[in-house]
């Protein structure tokens, strides 16, 4: 069956996380072999309810046929299509502290269809240094190379002191997208994203949940 | 005015996140020099509306006059405890490689309460080596070590493989909780929590929002 032609239709953010969750299940099941999933199957799998899965699935097209179930492999590829992760996209990284070093040497990063292509920092002793194969550049140079290597997504890893100032330069110069590990609040660019990863903030939620748990047993 | 003794009820996890966020603003405008705060103000500076805000925080008792606004100080402490996070606890790290050896030499868990105490790996290379200044264990020692150091949370930065193997004894041997980086799907052993942080996946979904956007202009 071919695929229909609304896969690029507005969805919302939800399907798209939702849509992370399952190719990430599928290339698992794909790592084991499996070459056919039922949707109920992969929806047990990932924790939602069949209906959903195939809703969410039905505003994309087609993945196989009702016998045989859905067709692993054709779903990958056209979920990564989805997700503008199907052709391999430089990124880019300002800081390069110890998280920042960290994710440019997880291999994972390139597998989902993204290259750190340059990374920016302060530190005489870091620019100009090349860290997993990657340049580190100076701050100063963010507008030139963010043009020069087409940079959309920008991963930030830096201390908070200035953090606004260098969202807003690469928004300027381009940048349509920010991942945040830096834990400060940010205004975010007319026409841009910011997801924020705040790994503290999680494990004060477990925290809280553990303590709360404890005083309840 | 005294604290209300209502701080330990239930309250929704979406106000525990919202908690952590009042708090690095609050602690970011501490740093800042700031000791009062107005509601309106606070709800703007980390974009809630003042009325949620004011629930959040009525849940939890009172944090100073309405003239002068909140103690910043005093919200900070109270925040804290809600969260459990007002004494330093001790965590596990499973997986010492580089986004482990990252969180290893992180300073902002201490800041917010959390200590790793104990790392694990199955590397002979590893095991038995200071990281940060921290032990890490073969993996076989999970269980006395989790005893011995209390570990209630655990953070999984290892290999996919086996992973649900380690989250099922860790729970069985007392942790309670999970900070998940591991980009596997996994099952929630009776009475824990597990949190999971994708990177790749928050790439993704900002890359789908980059490709819709640019589609629209």
């Amino acid at each position: 069956m071919a695929l229909s032609r609304n896969e690029d239709q507005r969805v919302s953010l939800h399907t798209v996380e939702r849509l992370s969750v399952y190719r990430r299940k599928l290339e698992e099941l794909s790592h084991e072999g499996v070459e056919f999933v039922h949707s109920h199957q992969l929806a047990t799998m990932v924790g939602v309810t069949p209906a959903q899965l195939r809703r969410d699935l039905a505003s994309f097209g087609s993945y196989g046929n009702i016998a045989r179930g859905y067709e692993v492999a054709k779903m990958i590829t056209t979920i990564s299509r989805i997700l503008g992760t199907d052709k391999l996209q430089n990124v880019g990284l300002v800081g390069v502290g110890d998280l920042g070093r960290a994710l440019l040497s997880y291999r994972g990063f390139e597998e989902r269809g993204f290259h750190i292509a340059a990374a920016f920092d302060i530190d005489p002793a870091k620019v100009g240094r090349l860290f997993a194969g990657r340049r580190c550049y100076h701050l100063d140079e963010l507008e030139p190379v963010i043009a020069q290597s087409n940079l959309r997504i920008m991963v930030l890893a830096s201390r908070p002191e200035g953090l606004q100032d260098i969202i807003d330069r690469a928004a300027a110069a381009g940048v349509r997208a920010f991942l945040n590990f830096v834990p400060r609040t940010t205004v975010t660019p007319p026409g841009c994203f910011i997801e924020r990863i705040d790994i503290s903030a999680k494990l004060e939620k477990l925290s809280f949940l553990v303590k709360q748990q404890e005083q309840c047993t």
